[in-house]
């Protein structure tokens, strides 16, 4: 997130997912091994930014997120260019990726231990089967915003991890844009720093 | 500045100037013996917040703010019914500061070294009347939101510090509100945690 509460910049495309000046909020995991690990490349640095990012990837047991961060469209799987993702044969996520839609489709199982399972129902339903996947791992919510908001709103979310990035964006799509909820009590339990992200993680004491 | 962006809560008034639940933001401060001595009382708590303030505190050799700021109204003064604003006869400043507004008025002096002047041909001049206050000290600007922005827009800030209570506002007043601008780059100098506040640091590296 960017310091003025940008998780994306704006006008997002397919050529550009992360918007307009987005890839900046990402820099800082690019370089890292355990990034580049899991996008099969060698090599990369290990300090605390890969230390947080590598014990997240280790944790995790199962992933949701909603249908734009799967591939950007919407509306109906065969008129949308990119329904098999950003990811290719081997995705990242090597565990059980929720994929929450409004238009039914078969799981497509990937290599790596990824699999996308298409949940219709809503997020509660996907919270569920990701949560019978996971086993005792974390169910990590990966995203979009949108996503993010309905889960906190609903009270599901135990924890929040915000990796602020140093800069102000000016525009694009603000992770807790006008939630319009009463106050949601925050526990910060960590901070790690290092001269490219600060690492911020909270327990969500309440719901509102 | 709460997690999701606001500095003050929704709905201000006179009886509530810092909006619906924003009293919430200031609770780390309350409590702090450099806040309390700045408000005329003994005692209090020293620890790392404490210090955080009292260093700003020790540093600041003159103030800008916003009207809304200084009074919670706008318009001509006579119309104002908190013409004299909130702090009474021995404001917690202690230094010059300069009020920016589009009506003219005297300047004010106060008790134990607080003056308020009234700038109205903008915030350039104020920042420059406020430089030569403050001799070899730091400006700082109090606030509002919307003075920040603009000094931030123009150019004129040299350093960031956000303090982030762990509380999801819902709603408010956004400190970063769609600036609009091109990414500005920010390099975190500091980063101090306390149980009950985030406090961040940052050089503005580059206007956009």
């Amino acid at each position: 997130m960017s310091l003025d509460g940008y998780v994306a910049g704006p006008n997002q495309t397919l050529e550009q997912p992360l918007g307009e000046g987005g890839e900046r909020l990402h820099e800082w995991v690019f370089p890292l091994a355990s990034f580049r690990e899991r996008h099969g490349l060698a090599g990369g640095e290990t300090n605390a930014d890969d230390e947080v990012v590598a014990e997240s990837l280790r944790k995790t047991g199962a992933v949701v997120m909603g249908r734009r961060m799967f591939s950007g469209g919407e509306g109906a799987w065969a008129n949308d260019p990119n329904a098999d993702a950003w990811w290719g044969d081997d995705p990242p996520f090597r565990v059980p990726v929720f994929v929450l839609t409004h238009h039914p489709r078969e799981t497509v199982v990937k290599q790596g231990g990824t699999s996308f399972t298409f949940v219709t129902d809503g997020i509660e339903a996907a919270l569920e089967q990701a949560r019978a996947a996971a086993g005792d791992k974390d169910i990590s919510l990966a995203g979009g915003a949108s996503v993010a908001q309905q889960y906190l709103k609903a009270g599901l979310l135990d924890e929040l991890q915000i990796h602020v990035a140093p800069v102000l964006l000016g525009g694009g799509v603000s992770l807790f844009d006008r939630l319009g909820i009463e106050p949601f009590e925050l526990e910060r339990t960590r901070v790690i720093e290092s001269p490219s992200v600060t690492h911020l993680r909270f327990n969500v004491v309440r719901a509102g």
